[in-house]
């Protein structure tokens, strides 16, 4: 499984996203789901990957791929991020075309989602769900964020804590929170946790961690939050029947 | 959808669903899903409902009517809360043979599935999670709940403090915290809530609570948790990139 997540701040965007791939739970492995396409000063496009790990590599490659070519449309000349959507999409549905029968031929179907956020320069930051069908959403002032995966262990404290104007810190925190949360109660999601914080305008990634099993940041995080809640937990009134 | 959950401790037994059913957006009701069938100085049974609510019904129904015949095995002649697990099988099969082959004509399968728990004098109370084909599983030490429905928003709550020695008291409320958590984040899972807490060997239930909307005590319990978790999470160190 996995546990990915795209926030829309009014200052800046979040993402972040583990890193455990299996195929049955003898054959676990550790991949990076998080894709940054950078261009100081023109453009931050971060792509977070869920599903068939065959599938979102392709379509990875592809992208990367066409962004050699010049001569074709791709994620450097795109003019805004719904059209980095769209060629997300059209590759989505490449793969698809290629790999489809003979994955249904073993009653497997293509799967492939992500959450595709960033700036393109003369835009405000934008953030996407695109779905496995190739079709997506765009994120809203009602619904700043999205998740892909794993998606509900963490997702009370991300109700609890995002609005628009939430701080990129906080955000931060409260996605490492959410990540903690899961990993607690699903073996199916595990670091490490690739985090990036990017600063509306500023056009480029200045904030990226990935944190380790064992970071120091991480485990205090996730110590401080289980005593702390444990307290709280206990001076709740006690229920008179 | 559902939320249920039951839970084995040391001093004995939790459990509590949310009432909301529904077919579709456009067709939400309230049933309750627990079902307690008791005699005094006897026996404590608690039965929680997962799933088609035709078929859990059916199958509460097919258990009642044999409580009344005592020529056939039922709930009150059973000698242990296996026995009463096989019982409880044996009518979701009976009704599986009625309704299957008409659910499966419009591409639906009998789906109901139980959270069974209580004591029968003579035995420890004992917690089994039966599933929709009818066969089942009893809690051990290392596993001391089962939840069915919409588990995942509230299992970190539940994984974080429950353990066979959590009290009776904090075990309500780590459950009633959990099922806030749920319908913070999920509208499939409704009020009322429904609450027994049995005290082992007290072969009777002196603790049920139903939770209505806007109930003093819950209301009271959510906003303090959200509170201090808000404090907690403001209280966290801040990440240094």
């Amino acid at each position: 499984m996995t546990y990915c997540i795209g926030i829309m701040l009014d200052t800046g965007l979040v993402f972040a996203s583990d890193s455990r791939t299996h195929a049955g739970v003898d054959d676990i492995a550790s991949f990076c789901k998080m894709t940054v396409f950078e261009r100081a000063a023109d453009r931050v496009i971060v792509l977070l990957s869920s599903g068939n790990l065959a599938g979102t590599q392709a379509v990875v490659s592809v992208l990367k791929q066409r962004n050699e070519n010049n001569d074709e449309p791709n994620l450097w000349s795109a003019k805004t991020l719904f059209d980095v959507a769209i060629q997300v999409s059209d590759a989505m549905r490449d793969i698809n075309r290629r790999d489809g029968q003979h994955l249904a031929a073993s009653a497997i179907s293509f799967n492939a989602s992500f959450i595709l956020g960033g700036q393109v320069k003369g835009e405000p930051p934008r953030l996407f769900r695109i779905y496995t069908q190739g079709n997506f959403i765009e994120a809203s002032v009602e619904t700043p964020y999205f998740q892909t995966g794993e998606t509900k262990y963490g997702k009370p404290i991300i109700d609890r804590v995002i609005t628009r104007s939430t701080s990129l810190n906080n955000a931060a925190k409260s996605v490492l929170v959410s990540f903690d949360s899961t990993m607690s109660s699903n073996l199916s999601v595990g670091m490490p946790i690739d985090l990036v914080c990017y600063r509306r305008d500023s056009l480029e990634v200045q904030m990226r961690r990935r944190f380790e099993v064992g970071d120091d940041y991480f485990s205090t995080l996730g110590k401080q939050w289980t005593e702390g809640t444990r307290e709280v937990f206990n001076r709740l009134p006690n229920l008179d029947w």
